[in-house]
């Protein structure tokens, strides 16, 4: 076990805040064409990042993509690539393992802007908990694991294993630029396991291994109805509206009990086993606690025979988060839009396929299209659900390490989010995922006032360190 | 008859197309707080025109209103007083009657610009139309008043009635600061027939009076549900969505068929008269044409048992004008938003009371408000509808003079749209009134590419010239 490398981490752990508070500063959102400049600065800052701490044939990748409209072969955010293949044999002769690092240096949109308490780009401490739009997503967990590798290489000399490091700059808009890369050039990311460092724990203080998150299909539904606007007094009454027609569709798919109406949208659906079910009962959480601490809403909504865990972790669901269209404007304006969009996603679980389900749902909304509209869906990205096996050496390797670090018994979780990067992980290269999250429950992912616990950065570093140690070790790697 | 009047205004026509110009440059929008300065200038641009004209007493009279949350105390769009109180009397020593002229300055929004094919505040004449935000609503038919004034007053030295002019600022967001000038000052505006140009001829070269217009509420209907904006992944499933939410709502008070599923909220309609809907079948109407070319949808919706025209004119009605909450920029971003509010309009026939109607609606709204969801709802500003008699001699006057300028009879029609000005003119100040329009179909009310027919300008002063003679001769005055 590296101790020095321990200690490295404690002595420069102040510096390792500064460099996130930096990387912090830079408004890389990904989903922005103009912030585009801004994403491939993060990306720079993540390369010099890998460089200065001793990484190899550190370089930018880049992707292409087709997300901005009306800016055909614009180019994708790029990818941050580095390795370090040096790792000394086993005693045994047999190659050390190789571990891929992944994180994502690109963030959320930070609206609404008015929420935040300290602006969203200028990173600011308080009572221990360092607050920036992408402090915890992905950006602080991403630092962690190239602050581990600085540990390892300067205060060892060199790794106990094998590693390569993929950064990708467009996890909050799909990863397609990723997922061809991983397509296309898989042999560059061969690896053992790979380690992902972008979930959270079940609760303060509980070390936590995350073994499931949901797949998605984002969507959008755009509906036409007239030639151009029209004036709802001269023809309201006669014109569809497609307004009202959205909101006619969104509320046939979804029931006020949370069931999705879509046919055939349930088929298939692998239940969590028992055993899994009854280690969920076991975990610290309050209902009453939850619904008045985390959300915040007068009641909990949704499948009420399914628990609060079921429901957010293991049962596809869908939802609304944006209507396009019409006047949005402070005051009136009696408009009848010629066409208007709702942005919609669905989560999904095991069992379910992204394609399969985009499909049912646009037969779906074809069907019960109403008069006068014309519709067109269109899919925005997607990614497969997840599940992983806690039963081998890497998942050991980490649940330890974590315990170690925190003093206490590592649990396993799911996420109801989604990495669609893990699935491509396993389908393309036949890599295990770890999936060692260091976040908390109230960091506000994706919403104003994004934190990150500074303890759980510095907990992160040396929990990578012990990760990466104990995967090195021949005993392990022979069992 | 004074044709110096009528030569006047052929002469000087090239004059008043520039002039309007001039004024149609103004982007007046009185629903938007950066454009408050703008909705000024043209209200001097008013008063100049009236004071060039020969009016006396032109001022502008300053109104207050709250509409700009968070800036308490602010002032409203001013009001245009003219006069000319100098009319000779009747040969049996009777005063002539006192016209109040009415019309607004201030116009919609522009958008979506990308949809104009001349810059909105640009007017481009093409084809024989002057294409500009508020060329026909009503810039250019308040002109047309203003120029009938100038050519009677020019040509002759004076008018053959007593006049009063109240042009406003805040038609298109409710008229309030005009409500409450009324309801206070209403001796000030004292006039046996107020005449208003802001409607539209029911087809090209048919001269029209229009005799009903539809009321209506603006409301905006609030959802709120967990504390803070949250992320689809983790929440999706318990959180409730406010845009889902308000979907629901939607839904369950618009039905498929049309109706509206409020209750109570047909309670009292009164259905027009037999002998009004006799006169709206045989006017020059062809379904499938209006559908291709005024709505250009593929079919027209709402309540089939009853005809396009009293549907528009006749049958209440229910619009959502936008969404504002959550993400709606380009690209996904997955959250689940704190709040999310609709704009949602209802169109009034008389029988209604826009407060009982806001009663019912928020009553209901409060009832199927679903679970974990909090609403409110607040009424923006509203209208009654108003059904006019055409057994009087300023509206026999009014039809007389267009059917002599168009050189046809002048037919009767209602108006979906909605002037709240004209019920207040009735309720409080008892004054008849008239309302002459000279817009088109597709003239494109609050839509891009709006238009005037620049015949229609032209024909519209003259008849208002010829109105305000009949109104002025001592037999008519008499009977």
């Amino acid at each position: 076990m590296s101790e020095r490398a321990v200690r490295y981490a404690r002595e420069q752990g102040q510096r390792f805040v500064s460099e996130l508070k930096d990387l912090l500063r830079i408004p890389s959102i990904s989903t922005a064409p103009e912030h585009v400049a801004d994403v491939r600065r993060a990306a720079e800052f993540v390369a010099a990042g890998l460089r200065a701490a001793g990484m190899e044939q550190v370089r930018l990748i880049e992707t292409s993509r087709d997300q901005w409209q009306g800016k055909p072969g614009h180019q994708g955010h790029p990818l941050v690539y580095a390795e370090w293949l040096h790792a000394e044999p086993m005693p045994d002769g047999h190659t050390r393992p190789t571990v891929l690092l992944y994180g994502h240096y690109d963030v959320q949109p930070a609206e609404p802007l008015e929420e935040w308490k300290s602006p969203p780009f200028e990173p600011t401490e308080r009572d221990g908990n360092l607050y920036a739009r992408g402090a915890v997503d992905d950006k602080g967990q991403m630092w962690m694991q190239v602050k581990a590798l600085e540990c390892l290489l300067k205060a060892d000399g060199g790794l106990p294993v094998n590693v390569r490091v993929i950064v990708e700059g467009e996890e909050e808009v799909g990863g397609e630029g990723i997922a061809a890369f991983v397509r296309e050039h898989g042999d560059q990311l061969k690896a053992d396991v790979a380690l992902v460092c972008d979930t959270e724990m079940f609760a303060p203080e509980l070390p936590t291994l995350c073994v499931g998150l949901r797949g998605m299909i984002y969507t959008e539904l755009e509906a036409r109805g007239a030639a151009t606007d029209l004036h709802s007094g001269m023809y309201g009454g006669v014109a569809p509206n497609p307004l009202v027609a959205l909101a006619q569709m969104i509320a046939q798919m979804k029931t006020a009990d949370g069931h999705i109406a879509i046919p055939g949208f349930y088929d298939g659906i692998e239940a969590p086993t028992a055993a899994e079910l009854e280690a969920w009962r076991s975990l610290p959480f309050d209902v009453e606690e939850y619904r008045r601490r985390e959300v915040g809403s007068t009641e909990l909504t949704g499948e009420e025979e399914f628990s609060v865990l079921e429901r957010t972790w293991a049962r596809p669901t869908m939802d609304v988060h944006g209507v396009v269209g019409g006047f949005t404007g402070v005051g009136a304006k009696t408009v009848i839009p010629a066409r208007a969009t709702a942005k919609i996603s669905f989560r999904l679980v095991p069992g379910m396929k992204p394609e399969e389900t985009f499909e049912r749902y646009k037969r779906f909304v074809e069907q019960i299209c109403p008069r006068g509209i014309q519709v067109t869906v269109s899919l925005i990205h997607s990614g497969d659900p997840i599940v992983i096996s806690t039963e081998n050496r890497f998942a050991h390797a980490a649940t330890e390490s974590m315990a170690e670090v925190f003093g206490r018994p590592t649990v396993f979780m799911r996420s109801g989010g989604s990495i669609p990067i893990v699935g491509d992980f396993v389908r393309e290269l036949g890599t295990p995922t770890v999936l060692m999250g260091f976040g908390l429950p109230d960091d506000n992912l994706h919403a104003p006032n994004e934190k990150f616990h500074l303890a759980n950065f510095h907990r992160g570093i040396e929990s990578i360190v012990r990760f990466l140690d104990r995967v090195g070790e021949p005993a392990r790697a022979e069992s």
